[in-house]
């Protein structure tokens, strides 16, 4: 596998999934893997990543925040990724990095449209404005049962923060959400995620491989 | 003039200018007015007006913020404007209230669009979601030459907020930027802000009682 800095123009990976579906442990092992592979990455999630989007992912996970709007909530998704693509996405691929990010808009369409049942035109125009008309190159889909990710986050006693707390009903929509999202773009790779956490980590591998090589080529 | 609890979808006024124009003082003036009158009404500012909106509008004004993307920037107006149209703006409607906001989507379509020189047709569909699809029934525009408004800044010392610093070409883009919306939209009054103070107020009040006259009947 070629170096990044052979590249002309980055390349930009996006991990997705419902909540507890294993993505964030996931996109950490992938990371491992370049590290070792000696492959010139740079780690974000969304929203975050930069100190003005941080501050908005704050407001939206707030577990106060009960009295958000829907709409407030999409734009505030797009306002932090908008700020993530210009400071440390376009840079990044101007100096032909690889981009790993826990999240993108894929998320959005998933949770905002899917899930609070948002008009998908108006989401996908909105996903417009936030990626500065951006797409991921390959995403990962780990894909899971919301009753196991459930199963999985009532054993670790975890919190849940503002969006999280929504409940399985919800869950199942983001879901469906996210494999009709698979089923109409091709960059997205529906991954398995009631496997070992290396059987899934090793598929994720395989499929980076095969398409990474293909885009270097 | 007839109270408003004798209307049937209450009556939405903003007051839109430059920063220095005079805009908030007629603000003030003119809820002074509708309290004398009698006329039940709620005052609001945009960004702002809920507890989220504040927490954004904190985002958007704070000096250091000098990375902030356009992009993030038009999408966090908006984001504060839902939550204000969803939470404060439909409410008081229902209830067939008088609304009084400084600003509201014209002062986007000209800071944003003609300021920062974003995509008229983005800003407009931004203007769209962040409004959830609701335009103001009257618009007062203080019309100032931004030569004589930065006099004003410079006479009371005031220190400048983010969009503030950006210095007389942005103002003065932003004004021709209100003076195009006025010329399309006839909801858009313009006022001379170069005219005492009182002036500037009885003219208002003038437009208002024609206007909202004629919104009665």
């Amino acid at each position: 596998m070629s170096n990044l800095k052979d590249h002309k123009s980055g390349y930009f990976i996006t991990f997705e999934g419902i909540d507890y579906s294993g993505k964030s442990v996931q996109t950490n092992l992938f990371c491992q893997y370049l590290m070792e592979k000696k492959i010139d990455y740079i780690s974000l999630r969304d929203p975050g990543a930069t100190r003005i989007s941080e501050q908005i992912r704050k407001i939206l996970l707030d577990n106060s925040h009960t009295e958000m709007s829907d709409w407030t909530e999409l734009l505030l998704y797009e306002a932090a990724r908008a700020q993530m693509v210009e400071q440390s996405i376009l840079p990044a691929l101007a100096e032909n990095k690889l981009i790993v990010c826990d999240r993108f808009f894929d998320s959005t369409t998933a949770y905002q449209g899917y899930g609070r049942k948002l008009d998908l035109n108006i989401v996908h125009n909105a996903n417009q404005i936030g990626s500065c008309g951006y797409t991921p190159d390959l995403t990962f889909l780990i894909d899971l049962e919301p009753k196991t990710a459930l199963q999985r986050r009532t054993r670790i006693n975890a919190d849940a923060d503002r969006l999280e707390s929504e409940g399985l009903e919800f869950q199942n929509r983001i879901r469906n959400g996210y494999l009709q999202i698979a089923a109409h773009e091709k960059r997205v790779h529906i991954v398995n995620g009631n496997q070992a956490v290396e059987n899934i980590h090793k598929e994720i591998i395989d499929i980076f491989s095969a398409t990474y090589q293909g885009f270097v080529d």
